[in-house]
């Protein structure tokens, strides 16, 4: 599936809820999703961190509804096949 | 382009380095895109919120490569149309 029909279809499952949450609201629960994935990794229950993995795009998804923000389109701009630091296809920027 | 083809290219361009650091180090890079999400959000900055709704897509896949973990696969399996835990195609689960 692609990534603004995934995008699409939790605007169909959660944007009544989503919109009416807001960013800020709607970030904060991202922001769980994300220690909840953290949580995931420590436990070593890969069938929950699969879910895990989804909540968090799923949240992400709902964050872009609210501020209408295409995720597809903002993601291949900044990837557009290459690395956008060094413009390499294999990544060869001094690890941070 | 797909979920599973976006993934397909992080793993292209990072994976040398993302199995380097391994999951947890991953992990911490994640979260740094998260907080520079946050910060965007607070910005007003849209071409810059943008990219880092990319990023944080982005190291969301880097992690996923690192353990092995089809994004796209997860995604619609604990989504598949309808809300996980309403079972309803417009999510109406009480609000937490």
């Amino acid at each position: 599936m692609k990534i603004s029909e995934f995008q699409g279809l939790m605007r169909k499952l959660y944007f009544h809820r989503d919109s009416k949450r807001g960013a800020y609201g709607t970030f904060i629960w991202l922001l769980e999703e994300v220690a909840e994935l953290g949580r995931a990794l420590a436990s070593g229950d890969r069938e929950n961190l699969k879910d895990e993995f989804a909540d968090v795009l799923a949240w992400l998804c709902s964050l872009a509804n609210v501020l209408n923000i295409d995720l597809e389109e903002a993601s291949l701009n900044k990837y557009p096949g290459k690395c956008p630091k060094c413009g390499k296809e294999k990544c060869s920027c001094p690890e941070a």
